[in-house]
């Protein structure tokens, strides 16, 4: 049996439906130089213990942008008789020695006849007491010992003991990832019986089919959860962002809500009411509009993956946007149901509508405090820039919490409870938390770290771009700076020479109110080009009003998962003769 | 007339009286190195534009370590015919062309007859309309031109219009450096008439001799006014820090003040009743008790020093202590005389009884919003650690602002009022506020940024010291955390390799509530010292709630009070062989 090829044209064929990008290229190779390595060096070592290997091997950049994986099946190793062509380029990025290895090790793998068991013994294998299997195509895994290692949290993987795993790889794209199916591999105890083989491996529905129709301009990110953001170009075009261009960030399938049925449940304090709210329920609490800036965790993720990989979406600069956001106030809904600020510490937990196959629904909480603080002004909102919520912004009610981490913004809202713990969803516990850059998959412990709430002081230059070339004299440097919390900010600095001496930049848009600055400023600079320079590093770097400064570098704040990147923002570019 | 001589060896006696400290010896060179040339070279360029020149010139650190000058009379110039000597010296140092020609120009400008003017010609002149006129000594000055540059501000200096400035120069004994004596001289008009001299040269009595006797470990930065730290070793050897060795940071002379007969003056809102409280009146109020962290502005401006000169006092680490601080609610108490909180920003203003021979009091202002909120826990304290408050510390009430700069705890409180601007004290407004690295002396707009209120996150390392000598084998490693606003310290990284790699510190002391995290974490660490290694370059830094996190290094945030340095605390130790 011959090794799969590794048709390396396809993986440039992949890359022309993203925008060019320089940058952007350098990284890809670079991480599929390293999942190459990741891929093969655990199977060099593990090659005696296997029983198996899987029967196809994705190569893919370490990106959750699934956009490429429709458009990519040739990047697909598959188990057949091709050509070696692909190994050879393989081997002369990898070490030949390594890559007949690996080769050799599957050859050998698939010569063994594996254990047969049919769809019903796995399923009476759901639980750590009968031990945990489950079945991806016609192999079937014991997962037992691997549950707890999970990193999206134990509690998934157990939604599919049992059973398979297709349709929630179908709904988190990142697991169609070479080094995940590496993992998984380790844990193969053999096969389903043939007559079990064909209902599992037909075809789950697309999930995301009923997904909206998105703006062309977005930089998509990930197709299905959909994440996508502006480009720089466009995001500071306007203090307010336009909604077809607002960064969406969904972590399922967009629901379908009708208006006129759709239904939020306020649940009660003990002893009180709960409240089932329907739209037109909440068009009667004072309507309340505010200017509200919105940042994903992970926004510049791409930064800190250029120090170092980490887990999650490539976003460049433009997980953030601003819009004016109008609805009622969590606060009066609150007081509505009953409740009051209780002396222990309490949160508020969301539940979104969208959801996995097995009903597990998108959460998250906040403080009670804040969402029962008027001057917190946290919304269930209903417009967005004086129009009804777009689907991919939480048609028809989201929340809003003014100065907060995006991911706490739970759109599509269904239920809002007021608990003693915080919200048990994976996206809260298991997720949106800064680590030490000391600390890996292997040794981090997510209890020990708080849920991102408030964020940090962060800015970004929109222009102009990394690489371009700008006209000596004068440049204008622009960009966005924002902090969280209510900070306003207060300066941005701007170095033209990266860093030893700085400028003040001019702040643009609405002065806010204080303890209240929920919005970005955008701001500029000219500058005079100082004669004879051929490139300029330009850094910006935001200071709000408890004077907090955004960290000159990148790796010092490097976290597995990428969220926090908040260093100075840097661009180089040249300048014209 | 020959030169006045600049006497070496009293340079190096003055400074027996500091403690022995290898890095303040350097900058203190460095810095008589800098004014040696500050003085000389504005003098080349006016030689001609000057009608004299100031008979006396002190050659000072630039330090307003007081404990200098009465120590050492010996580093004044006097305009005596000494030997020459001393000039020689300073023409190894900044080049004999420069000397010599500043000399030839001392000489024939007191060669010059002087106009003379009567004490009550002068104070005819302390308008804008009449011009500005002060005097030192037997000299006259006409300052209308420099009182909007006066870096104090123009009110400060306008106290002194038409008098001495002697009782001033007193009280802020920064004054006394030659930058300072060198701009007055371009502003001299002429001499005192001989019967007015006498008086004028009257010594002013000391306004610090009933100042209290302060506990002898306190590391001195200044006399006069006090400003003192605790040695880094026992800072955080408690939690709590105990009264006598709390850092003191005093503008004024510290007032003695009679519990008997003190009264805090509460102004009521237009048309309500303002108060006259007795402490007895304030003990019956309900009996607040919090623990809180107090820092200066500019606690490690030493830091700040080393990259480039500031005007303040070089604060090491120790700029910052922890008390229990028991007193009546600031809220109670503006509930009581009849303020509501307003729609429109307000200022809450607090004056202190320490006060300049003018009368003007300390001030600060903190916004009316935190002065309502319960939350905030804003106190008139009246205990500190169980004890009334020391004298130091603001017997007998002082302000304590959670979260908040030291500045706004107004000490030896007098009044409070509730105003629709912030306070108009010259510490309000044109003090503790943060630049641009950009901005110095030339173009600072001190309305363009606003007063300090939540300080950003900070940390630092109280042992091992700096060029201590450390075991081989394993090192513990100790200091403190702390952030503005109640913002929680959730983690400290520390690193052996300047910055390289890190650990996680293990956090001691309280947990405390959310949002008010009011007081620091003292924390540590013990890590291996990895083999082979000489020396090690510890670093800290501490991460908020908020995930703000320290910046790396000092420069970026200079600015040109010194305030706000917190960039990653670092220490250099060598490991024992």
């Amino acid at each position: 049996m011959l090794a799969p090829p590794l048709r390396q044209q396809s993986l440039g064929a992949g890359r022309v439906s993203q925008p060019p990008c320089g940058r952007r290229t350098r990284t890809r190779t670079r991480s599929v130089t390293m999942l190459l390595h990741r891929a093969v060096i655990p199977h060099l070592r593990q090659a005696c213990r296997l029983k198996s290997a899987p029967s196809r091997l994705y190569i893919r950049a370490c990106s959750t942008d699934d956009s490429l994986q429709p458009q990519c099946p040739s990047l697909a190793f598959s188990g057949d008789n091709s050509s070696t062509g692909g190994w050879k380029v393989m081997g002369t990025l990898l070490g030949l020695g390594a890559v007949l290895a690996y080769h050799d090790h599957r050859c050998r793998a698939t010569q063994e006849s594996p254990h047969v068991y049919t769809r019903e013994e796995v399923r009476s294998h759901s639980s750590p007491e009968t031990r945990i299997w489950v079945t991806l195509g016609c192999e079937v895994f014991d997962v037992t010992e691997f549950v707890d290692l999970h990193p999206g949290g134990p509690s998934k993987l157990m939604l599919a003991a049992g059973g398979p795993l297709e349709p929630f790889w179908a709904l988190y794209a990142v697991h169609n990832q070479p080094h995940v199916r590496e993992m998984l591999a380790q844990y193969k105890i053999g096969e389903l019986s043939p007559e079990d083989k064909v209902t599992s491996t037909l075809k789950t529905s697309d999930p995301y089919i009923d997904d909206p129709v998105r703006h062309p301009a977005l930089k998509v990110n990930s197709q299905r959860p959909f994440n996508a953001e502006p480009p720089p170009e466009l995001l500071t075009e306007n203090y307010i962002t336009p909604n077809p261009i607002f960064f969406t960030r969904n972590h399922l399938p967009v629901p379908n809500l009708d208006p006129e049925t759709y239904r939020l449940h306020v649940v009660g304090p003990p002893g009180g009411q709960s409240l089932c709210l329907s739209l037109d329920d909440l068009y009667k609490f004072p309507k309340h509009e505010i200017t509200v800036t919105l940042q994903c965790a992970g926004n510049r993720r791409s930064e800190m993956t250029q120090f170092k990989e980490v887990r999650g979406l490539e976003w460049n600069i433009g997980a953030i946007s601003t819009a004016r956001w109008a609805g009622a106030r969590l606060c009066d809904v609150l007081a509505k149901a009953g409740h009051q600020l209780c002396e222990t510490e309490a949160h508020v937990c969301f539940e979104g509508l969208d959801s996995d196959p097995t009903g597990t629904a998108y959460g998250a909480s906040i403080p009670l405090a804040r969402a029962m603080d008027p001057e917190a002004e946290v919304l269930l909102a209903y417009e967005m820039n004086g129009q009804p919520l777009p689907r991919d912004h939480g048609f028809p009610v989201r929340v809003v919490v003014p100065g907060v981490v995006g991911a706490r913004h739970v759109k599509w809202l269904g239920k809002v409870s007021v608990e003693p713990e915080e919200s048990y969803s994976h996206w809260q516990r298991r997720d949106y938390k800064g680590f030490s850059p000391s600390v890996d998959w292997d040794t981090v412990d997510f209890d020990s770290a708080p849920s991102i709430q408030e964020l940090p002081v962060q800015s970004a230059i929109t222009e102009p771009k990394d690489g371009e070339t700008v006209q000596s004299g004068e440049v204008t440097i622009k960009g966005y700076a924002w902090s969280g919390g209510g900070r306003a900010v207060v300066r941005v600095d701007v170095s033209l020479d990266g860093g030893l001496t700085w400028h003040v930049a001019e702040l643009d848009g609405e002065e806010q109110r204080p303890r209240k600055a929920w919005a970005w400023r955008l701001w500029q600079l000219q500058a005079p080009v100082p004669a004879g320079r051929k490139e300029l590093n330009i850094v910006c770097k935001a200071i709000d009003d408890s004077y907090n400064v955004q960290p000159d570098t990148v790796a010092p704040i490097w976290n597995l998962r990428g969220v926090l990147s908040n260093a100075w923002h840097r661009v180089h570019v040249h300048v014209a003769p």
